[in-house]
Parts: C-alpha cells; structure tokens; sequence
C-alpha cells in the first residue's frame, strides 16, 4: 500500500530504511489510553475552510486537513468510550499578558503574542464537535509535549496504561514530541494517521514516517477500531468514574 | 539562498508557512554550551563509506554525510575550546545482555538487539577525530533526548546556560528530541547545519525545517564561529576546570 | 543561638553532625525569585485559632502559626516587591469529583476526599492577606514539590533565576519537597524560617534542620531582608511584567 | 506498639495527627520491585563500628544501624529474588576531579570534596554482604531522589511495576526524596523500617513518620516478607532475564 510518505522520500532513502532495521510493528498493549492533542479553535480555525484561507484568521490553523481529522475522529471516540478506554485532552494555557509565559515559543513565531481568531471562539477551547466530557483528563499545557510540565506521567502510572492510541495535531510538533516522550517511557504507542493532521504537507508526512520508522505504529482509524475492539470493557472501572459519561449516554 | 529542505516542501507548504509566522531568528544568548549529540562509531561506522555500504556492518550507520560533519565539527571544537565554552558529549549505554534497558527501541527495530560492527570499535565510543577531553562533560544516555533520564539540565542550570549550540545524529531523531526539550525549558538553540547529520535524506531536510520553522536557528557553520568570537572567554572558569585542556593544549 | 530544632536532636545526633561536615552555609547568588508555597485557607483555615480547634473544620490547617508565618510574609513580600524580585506562589488543584486526580494522597488520608472548610472560602485559594497579583506567577501543583507536573524549572531558566527564597507549607511536605527538588537542580535555596509553618512540631523542626543540614540555608527573616537589599533592583525587568503591579501600588 | 518516633513527637503532634487523618495503611499492589538505595561503603563504613568512630574515616557512614540493616536486607533479597521480584540498587558517581558534578552537595559539605574512606574499598561500591547480582538493575545517580536524572522511572512503566519495596539510606535522605517522587508518581510504597538508616537519630525517626504519615506504610521487615509470600512467582519473567541468577543458585 502506498504511504502518505513515499512520495518524498529519496531513493537512497528507501534503500538505507530497509537495512537499518527500523518499521517493525512494535503492536499495543492490554491496557490503552486515548490521547487527543490540542483539536482546539486555534489549529482546526472556527469553520472548515482551506489552510490557506484559515490561516488568515488562526494562524496556526490546519485547515480542512483538521475537520477531516475531527469527523474521524469522532468515530475513533464513540469507539474508545464504549470500552471505557480513559480519554486525554491536551490544549494550551491561555497566555499572560506580558506573554513571558510562551517563552521560546515567541522568540520563533512573533505572531504569538498577537491577538488570533474571531469572537465567539476561544482559541484554546477543544471544537465542539469532539468537547470533552467532565469525566474525560485534560490537560493544559504550555509545551510541545504532552509530558512536558504537566501530570500525564503521574495519571498514565496511576491506571497503569501501557499503550497510547494518539491523534491531533500538528503532527510534526505536539503529536510527535508526544510521541517521542511516550516512546521514551516505554509506552506502546499507535499513531491514527487519519486523526492527525499539521499545516505543512511534508512535516506532516515525514513526521509520520519518523514516528512510524522509531517510535510509534502509524495505523489506519480502522486497524486502530480492530483494536480497540479487543480491548477488554471496563477495565479501568476501579480507578476513574466514568459515570457522567454513562448518565449523559442514557439520557440521550 | 536555497535552503536543504526546499526540495521537498510543496508549494502550499511555501504559502502557508509565511502566514503562520514561522521561521523567526531568535538569536542566540550570551551563555552557550556546546552539545555534541552521538558522534559514535554505531553511527559513523568504523570508515568513511556511503552509508548503502557503511549500513551492511553497522545498521544504524550515516555514511559518508557523517565524516563530512565530524571534519567541521572539529573545526567548531578548535573555536569552542579557545573560549572555553563547555562542550558537552552524549553518547549511548551498553545495552544488558537481555536487553531490558534497551525498551521500546527493540519494538521497531529488532536490529537493535544483535551484536553490530567490527572488532576493535566499541559503537557507543565518540569517534577519534573528536574524541572529549577529560574535562569536558559526558552524557550517556538511553533514549533519543539528551535531557531524558540524564543530569544535563541540572549541569546546564549549575552553569546558568542559556543558549545551546547543538550537533550530532541524527537530526530527525536524537538531535531533534533534544532541540524540543531545550525548547521546553527556554534554552536558546543553534543547529549547526553543516555539523548534523541523518541517514535519512528527508528526514534530514525536514527535521532542519521543522526545528528552524519552531525551536531552534538553523545556522551555518560560519555564522556559529562568527557569534562564538562575540563569546566572552572564561565566562565558566568559576565553574569548569578546564584545566586539563589548557595543559594538554600546552604540550601540543 | 538557639535554633528550633535543638530540643529535637539526641547528643549522638549534635556529635555526629559535626564530623560530617554538613550544615556550611551556601550562601546565596545575585539572581532570586521568591517561592510561597500553599499558603491558602486550606492549611491556614480560614481565621487565626489555634491548630487544636482549626483542624476540626480544616484538616489540613496548621492553626497559628500559620498566620504567625502570613504576617512575616507580608514583610517579605514588600522588601521583594520593591525589587521587582519575581514572585511565585503555587497552589492545589481543586480535583475531580471522583477524586480520581488525588491520587496517592487518598491512599495515606482518606479525609482528602470528604469536603473541608466553610462556606465563603475556597479552600485552593491563597489567603487575601497575601493575595497574589496579576502579575505574579501563579502555579497549581497536584503534588508536594512545586516542580512535579508544573512549569516552574522552565520559567526559572527563561527567567535565568539562580537562587530561591523559599517560604510556606508545610515545611516538612510541600517545602521540603519543593527544596529537595530546587536543590537537585542546583539552585541555591534559603528557607526563611519564619515564614514556614507545619502541622507538626516535631517534623517543622527536624525539616528544618535536615533541610539546613543538606540542601538549603536555613535564614531567619532578618536575614533575608538584608539578603534582598543586596539585590539590583529591576534585574527581570526585560522578562516580566510587573507594570500592573507598579500601576497598584501608584493607586493606593 | 511503640513507633521509633514516638520519642521524639509532641503531645499536640499526637492529637493533630489523628484531626488530620493522615497515617492510614495503603497497602501495596500485585507488581513489587524492590529499590536498595544507596547501601555502599560511604555511608556504611568499611566496617561494623559505632557510627561515631566510623565517621571520622567515612564522613558520611552511619556506623553500626548501616550493618544491621545489612544483615536484614540478605534476609529481604533472599525472600525477594525467590519471587523474581526486580532488584534496583541505587549508588553515587564518583566525581569529576574538579568536582563540578557535584553540584550544591558541596555548598552545604566542603567534606564532599575531599577524598573518603581506605584504601581497598571504593565508596560508592555496594557492600558486598548485598552485592548485586549481573541481573539485577544497577542506578548511578548524582542527586538524592533515585528518580532524578537516571531510568529508573523508564525502567518502572517497563516493568509494569505498581509498587515499590524500599531499603536503604539515609532514611531522611535519598530514601525519603525517593519515596516523595514515587508518591508523585503514584506509587504504592512501603518503607521498611529495619533496612533502613540514618546517621542521624532524630532525623532517622522523623523521617518514618513523616513518610508513613503522608506518602509510604512504614513496614516491619516481617510484615513485608508476609507480603511478598503473596506475590506470584516470575511475573517478569517476560521482560527481564533472571537467567543468571538462576544459574548462580543451581551452581551454589
């Protein structure tokens, strides 16, 4: 099958992947999480409309390629919910005035201390399609990384995940920085290629590549549901109160 | 001028990339170290060889773009030395005979578990040609980032850096993880482009892009050794010994 | 001088000390921030009474001596603001309703999960007598160090912070945690003893001393005052705004 | 029964504590690894001698509660390895010459940069009544916690671990710090009493209680052998080889 990938990659490229041994699929474990990183206004833009036209408005939005990704990934969700399978928002902190608090990111992309976005819409608000739920981990964030400066570690060794299924955005930055963090901790890791989504066309692609050659499982949203659909129901039921979830499910 | 990574961007990328605001310098800061990420024979081979060979005997192995790195980096050494900026090497850990500590890093490349090169190398030793001196600080590490599991930040703190000239392999794997946990902690970062390399052509490129587009500066050879001369000398003498290498410069 | 943990040591313990060596003053560097740790309604309570009395409404609440430690603290904080020496205060995370992101806490006290406190008072906030600005920073903890799970180390390098001022409680918990931590990182660490406060006599005194011993100077608050005179004033003016702060002050 | 720290509480400590809440038994899970910190001849001496003599070879021994701890810990490891429970020692890096890695040790201990000991025992060898076996893990860290700057929190998501068995030194030391951060993290822990020690008396004892109040259960060594008999057998056989110890065993 033809990958997002092949069409930038070298030939010496392809002929050295193969010899250095990487692209093994590493498979999930028993006991999975959903990570969902930062689908908020801010990268998806408040309406689907083309990158090149979003980004007039958010600049860092994805565009189309990040609705698409929405849709998907509301069927990933449906799927991950009824298994009880913990989910994981990430999104960023609403910055300080004086914008120290963005730190590096402004010595990079001046535009970060601009104001972005159309009223109504809360930059940092995960888009309504996919919200979270009041039982569902969010958490707020002010770097690339999940891990980075936040309790995900600490609620990953509480429930004593052992896989993450990951999906959002950009692919190239949080998604993979993520990525890198969980592969640093042992955490299996599969990567749904049609729930992430970036901006650049090759970041995006090669990041897939990298991730998939290192790191994590690149894996279609229907291997991910083939998954998913093995995982035991209910198995965190000791430790997190899915509750809410259930009530709002009955009274639909 | 053409940047390395033009090659592969597409024509949206191009557009979108200017509206988001990417790409800003950031400059660096009046404290910097010099981190060295790597440069071991796993991933030099033994011998300058196009990586289609140098790959056969060590899996991991860069090729020729390896040696061509490690004769600037020298250069970059001689000019770090002189003003007694700390040079900081990191390289891996023998694996267990079991290969536990190896972790996930087997998960997608088998390879990593079999024996590799030739006798008479150890793979995790730094090449010869910029081999560390006594003084200089030696990292060894498991995972891809420079900072995970290691005592890097807290040596950076100790000598209040606040920039870090970065090299080494690869760059879409270990360089770049420990460019986006440099970031995370507000390090200023230069990329020596000259001084990086992959065995992956695209990879390379678009690690490049990407770590110029958002953490680091990507910076030539030249224009590193023009802001190293704007270095004051000895600011860590308080700090460092750097002893040892005065006197070995001495008898030389 | 008599410290407050004499009554504690046995004569082994005061013989043994001294051949080990610990106890040197470390003195402290030119670049401070001030850290006030958990000074909130929740281990204060929410009026001045005794901890005897306190602890019924607020389990947590370590009585008196806290508001001994909020009226010094008041003091502190003028000397540090007239420096415009960063402030940071950090705090607890109101949990979960399933209490799900408590964690370990629940499993030593059970109490952590029942409602404490009176109407009128969130339990999380920092008392109004020490209340602080806009422009402080401001850090919600999970945990006893203000490092874990938070962005304080990235916001002390961008601030290239090399000293901490270290007041709050409880001494032998959040503190200690927190100056173990700071000392990890080598940063130079003075806990002002009037300023903390425990639940525990014993264990305020020994934290002091082991803290004393090992990681931090133990200072009184005297001390501290001249200890900040030293400072240059205005030294994070290019990082951190705290024009709101000078704005307050001019209205007053 | 009589706790070791009930000399040195106050009566209002006693009748706070209850208020608080703290104290409650939290019991351990089903995945034990064991964590021996720091039980090298620099804080055991060379020798079984009082603590006051041992000191002024070793600055940092804590005389005969070392080998009595010693004794206890065969006892603990033989119970423990039966299991193929994980072992993790923990030890110090010996230092740079110009002791830079150091770091704040030696602001608050001068000692800290002179030379230790006698000839014929490196200090930061493990004693060799517990000596390690090839299989078991081997940690070098620079700082108190065992969590900071090493694998060992890698090496715990690897293993599937849910709860650590603590022994070692000092008590209020690199034992407590550690015993923090996996609190932090959402370890279960137990602390036992009898393999650990202090130099210091009231530091020792205060350390247990605070531990055992908030963060750990303070166990007795019986009690914890109870518990690891209810351990099943080889439950990491999948992830790590105790193969050698295996061998070691048939072969005595």
């Amino acid at each position: 099958m033809k990958k997002s990938w092949d069409h930038f990659l070298t030939d010496r490229d392809r002929q050295v992947f193969g010899d250095a041994g990487y692209g093994n699929n590493a498979g999930l474990g028993s006991k999975p999480a959903l990570l969902i990183i930062d689908v908020s206004y801010d990268f998806c833009g408040h309406k689907r409309e083309p990158v090149e036209e979003s980004v007039k408005t958010w600049n860092l939005s994805c565009g189309e390629e990040a609705w698409d990704a929405v849709d998907h990934t509301q069927t990933l969700l449906h799927h991950a919910r009824e298994k009880r399978i913990p989910v994981i928002y990430t999104t960023g902190i609403d910055s300080r005035l004086d914008g120290f608090d963005r730190g590096a990111w402004t010595w990079k992309n001046p535009k970060m201390k601009e104001a972005q976005g159309v009223e109504g819409f809360r930059g940092n608000d995960i888009v309504k399609e996919i919200a979270p739920l009041e039982t569902d981990l969010y958490i707020e964030k002010l770097k690339p990384s999940a891990f980075h400066g936040t309790n995900l570690l600490t609620h990953l060794v509480h429930l004593g995940v052992d896989s993450l299924i990951v999906t959002g955005t950009t692919t190239s930055g949080c998604v993979r920085a993520s990525v890198v963090d969980a592969f640093s901790y042992n955490y299996r890791i599969g990567v749904v290629e049609e729930c992430t989504f970036d901006r650049g066309q090759a970041s995006h692609a090669m990041a897939l590549y990298d991730m998939n050659a290192k790191y994590a499982d690149c894996m279609s949203l229907e291997d991910t549901l083939q998954y998913i659909e093995t995982v035991d129901e209910g198995i965190y039921d000791d430790k997190l109160d899915f509750g809410s979830f259930k009530r709002k499910v009955a009274a639909e």
